[in-house]
């Protein structure tokens, strides 16, 4: 049994498609962050830094923050949604870490710039997605390839990438990504994604 | 055998590192971003967005970006700096994609708010850098109670965070960070560490 603490966020909303996908038990807790629930003592005991989402693992006592390290965790443990052999595997952590890194944390930024901080930064916020939205060209060329990121099968990089471009569709309609379109449309029909965008 | 290519950025200079310490043999291209090197077409061909660094294994032909997702693979290549036990290797993955996720793009935004833009947006980049200073925080928390970053040994995860660190020493030091100003100068004197950061 997995104790999963999270919220409608989009590295909130990937953990709980991937316990669904895997058909792991789990007990939901949300962390309501636009109440500050995230600093509460008994949160910042399983996480100092106060971010969703966390995972406690019943089992051995893991604690761990980190959606990316909390996805190939949880593959590894179900022995989904991660190919095992190894190059394929090196393909979906690539796919999952163009996200993690190069995307993400950029939807972040341009949330931050314009929302977050006492004087907004809003010709800094639109460079910031200018530029993610530009780095989507490679997951659209990408997906003209391939029916999936990793190039093979449905993977947890496909997981760690929906939420968020669930919340750009309509900038990529707009941009000609119809390959990352075809890929969300496909996506959304699954029973697990439902769940998992509707935390 | 191993063909890299790479740059002396923060992400170029870890993998160096990292195959220095895992004592794999590898060939050490180099691609002058300066130069705009990363946009020939030969490099194109190995990662169509243009961004180091890139391996190829010469043994199945892998070719890989994304710093993170190398280092995982070459540590479960050489069976090195990645503990194999299930619980020590998430926490592991877990502060290296503390640095790759919430560290390392926000490093380079501000460099790229200040720098890199036709109107640089130079309070937007200072609101970007109090923030990753501020989380840096966490990290000495974690070398306080630890000697290294994932808790246990030496790992992917220190060798992944260490060229960013180096690169804002002064601040930790003006900040108290004692703990990662600690770190910085024990890995500062191994010998893998000198060579991955004058590639």
């Amino acid at each position: 049994m997995i104790d999963l603490y999270t919220y409608a966020t989009i590295n909130g909303q990937n953990i709980v498609i991937a316990l669904e996908e895997m058909q792991l038990e789990y007990n939901l807790h949300k962390v309501n962050l636009m109440k500050g629930e995230q600093q509460k003592p008994e949160f910042l005991k399983l996480n100092p830094s106060g971010r969703i989402p966390i995972i406690v693992d019943q089992d051995n006592g893991l604690v761990l923050s980190q959606s990316s390290a909390i996805l190939i965790y949880l593959a590894e443990k179900s022995g989904k949604l991660m190919p095992s052999d190894t190059s394929k595997k090196a393909k979906t952590q690539e796919w999952m870490m163009f996200h993690a890194s190069d995307l993400a944390p950029n939807l972040f930024n341009n949330f931050y710039l314009k929302a977050l901080i006492k004087e907004p930064q809003l010709v800094a916020a639109q460079f910031i997605k200018d530029r993610y939205l530009n780095l989507y060209q490679y997951f659209d060329k990408q997906l003209s390839e391939h029916e999936f990121l990793n190039g093979f099968d449905y993977s947890i990089a496909d997981i760690a990438a929906y939420p968020a471009i669930d919340r750009l569709c309509d900038s990529f309609v707009e941009l000609g990504y119809d390959n990352i379109v075809r890929w969300h449309q496909q996506l959304s029909k699954r029973s697990a994604v439902i769940k998992g965008m509707n935390v």
